[in-house]
């Protein structure tokens, strides 16, 4: 079965909110094996939500709305669907003295429009809301159609659709085994990934894949639905050896774990220790690792070096080789990577130089131009890349990740 | 004119993803006086595109679609595009060079792929990219509509719209006068602030006000939309004054810069530097300072020591009153404030020492206790503050927001 959120309420058409309870909707309709297959988000106008509950009827078999169930004349939910299904609407006098007492408990008087709330739906099942005033609704329509009305506070519509849509939900659709792999893939571009694995994956509707790209970490989801968890199981492996041996070691991660993660690991099993000199990243390598609780088993810190004189003050950088090199060279890289692992006495040490822009400085290295260092027992080695026309932020998060990607290769061998 | 919004994707009808293109687009279009009035999210689905391409364009005269141009079959919108205007696509030979161009300069060869992006729908005009590869398209259709289609990838939506799509957009609407101003709060909560300046804001329809909240930073929006700027100019002086004075010190910024930029500001101003040691934040406070281009003039860099062992290699911190006070103490905070401004020269520097959580460690702090430390030409202070309740992400970005507040307000005194 398909189906089709629609988000009521104009404060979710302006520039500083987003209609969040359609994501809680979707984790438990696709939890019960429903697609989710078109979201809107319509302002409080009467016409405009009938037209658009009809289309979404036409398209798909259950429709949920949030929102607009207030007391107000701005509150247009219940009329719409009225509207869109040509049913009428009555009052419900249990409904009405509900609400009546659930002001009476906040020691006040329910006011006269919220009798507006008790206004129920021809053949509708009334939803309890036992957060707040106004009730749900569950509207059998033609066809095996379904129309649910929710409020749109997060917390009444959570406790509403658990206790009231959820079970009744679970009886029209077929129990469904949902599971789900990802493959976290790094050091090549989101167009090669899906050229690479498209031909397998477009054999396949089930499982569905989607490829994600984030600052050059690329995900690929596969999802499996079947009427058995071996089923489910037996065509993720299907599709994933295919995927696994496409990709061999361009993958690090084939549990959802970050990078982060991963290196980590790694570290801890080698008994090792990590530490950072960042200066075109400005501390966002170390900020990246540390967001792993637990990281501090396995990464020492290390240091923000951004003006070239503490490159020199902090690491040891000779004044000569910045001078002669530039900080943004191979040579500075490969400098500070040594300083900071003699300093910290880390077993590993990964260094960040780089321009991300906006403008080129004093040492005339291009926008986008980055060099990584590593030092380790064995010595250390350095690489370079140059992201063009990438913005400050993007240079920065891409440079964070090609550095953890390298180290996590690096440990790999 | 109103419009509609549609972004495409499969991945935003999961239960991880929000589209956000559409809060830049609105904000954008309601600088020019055009309303949104509906939001739509679609999977890569052509069909179901196409359906809600057409009736889009039935309600509103300006449809802005954003995402599925990318080279791979999934991306389905141009050709949905093509079929609700029932138009023909062609190639483009000029889009497709400037795309292996593009390829080239990053030392790669075009996948055989992207030539998809560089179909063109009959009778558009094209929007150039200069932060990927898939051009925008701007398609005049029947009765003065206008379809805009715009990459999915946020840098290269905004950069794309504000070069060519705001420009065209501005000759089809009539001219109106909107000014916006910014206040930025720190040092105080959501709701104390709502509570002080709900009652001036209420009085007024126009300015429109939103308040904001991100991890301890409050923003009070005024937008006042009206037919000239002076118009506008005195009605946001007006309530301005108000909230001014309402507010007094607990506003460090009249004009939208962040904590970051007013702190670089003031030491530039005083010919000062700037140095950080972090722990609990792990290079957060230095990866936050050093979003800000040119920051290298005022801030010198600083230490991660995230284990024990390097507050005291790194810092100086020692080792004895680490065992007695605990890393997580103001004597440790001060300590390490001190040791970062005598190591790197700096005139200031600042120190977080806390617990982020989850779980507390050795230390037996509780979780979401932060210490700050700043250091400066007259001596050390501390703070503190427990952040209860409020998990890892939230107390290590909260403990870099009240670094900066003190600063700042260090250096206004």
């Amino acid at each position: 079965m398909n189906a089709e959120i629609i988000a009521v309420g104009s404060e979710m058409l302006t520039p500083d909110r987003v209609d969040t309870n359609s994501l809680f909707l979707t984790d438990q309709l696709n939890q019960m094996g429903v697609e989710v297959v078109a979201k809107h988000v319509i302002g409080d106008d009467r016409e405009r939500l009938t037209t658009a509950i009809r289309r979404a009827l036409e398209a798909s078999g259950f429709v949920l709305i949030s929102g607009g169930l207030g007391p107000t004349e701005d509150d247009v939910t219940r009329d719409a669907v009225a509207a869109a299904l040509e049913r009428e609407q009555f009052f419900h006098a249990g409904i009405s003295a509900g609400i009546e007492d659930r002001f009476l408990r906040m020691k006040r008087v329910m006011p006269e429009i919220n009798k507006r709330q008790a206004m129920v739906i021809e053949g509708a099942e009334i939803l309890s809301n036992d957060r707040g005033t106004a009730p749900g609704q569950w509207i059998a329509a033609n066809g095996n159609r379904v129309v649910v009305i929710l409020p749109g506070p997060p917390h009444e519509l959570k406790s509403m659709f658990t206790r009231e849509c959820e079970p009744r939900l679970r009886k029209l659709v077929p129990p469904l085994a949902i599971r789900i792999q990802v493959f976290r893939i790094s050091g090549m571009s989101e167009s090669d990934l899906d050229q690479t694995i498209s031909p397998i994956y477009k054999k396949y509707g089930n499982p569905a894949t989607t490829v994600l790209a984030h600052n050059g970490d690329l995900q690929v989801h596969l999802r499996a639905r079947c009427s058995t968890e071996a089923e489910a199981n037996a065509l993720l492996k299907e599709v994933g050896d295919q995927i696994d041996a496409a990709l061999g070691e361009k993958i690090y991660s084939r549990n959802a774990d970050p990078l982060e993660v991963i290196t980590g690991r790694k570290l801890v099993a080698a008994g090792a220790t990590l530490a950072v000199a960042e200066s075109a990243t400005g501390g966002g390598l170390a900020e990246r690792i540390t967001t792993v609780p637990g990281s501090s088993a396995w990464f020492a810190g290390g240091f923000v070096t951004y003006q070239r004189r503490l490159k020199t003050a902090l690491l040891g950088v000779p004044e000569e080789l910045l001078a002669s090199h530039g900080a943004v060279s191979s040579e500075t890289a490969a400098a500070m990577a040594t300083g900071a692992r003699e300093r910290t006495g880390a077993t590993w040490a990964v260094s960040i130089t780089g321009n991300a822009g906006p403008s080129t400085d004093g040492d005339e290295a291009p926008v986008g131009s980055v060099y990584i260092g590593i030092a380790g027992p064995d010595g250390v080695e350095t690489f370079h890349r140059i992201w063009p026309s990438s913005d400050r932020p993007r240079v920065r998060a891409f440079a964070a990740q090609m550095a953890l990607d390298m180290l996590n290769r690096k440990l790999s061998q």
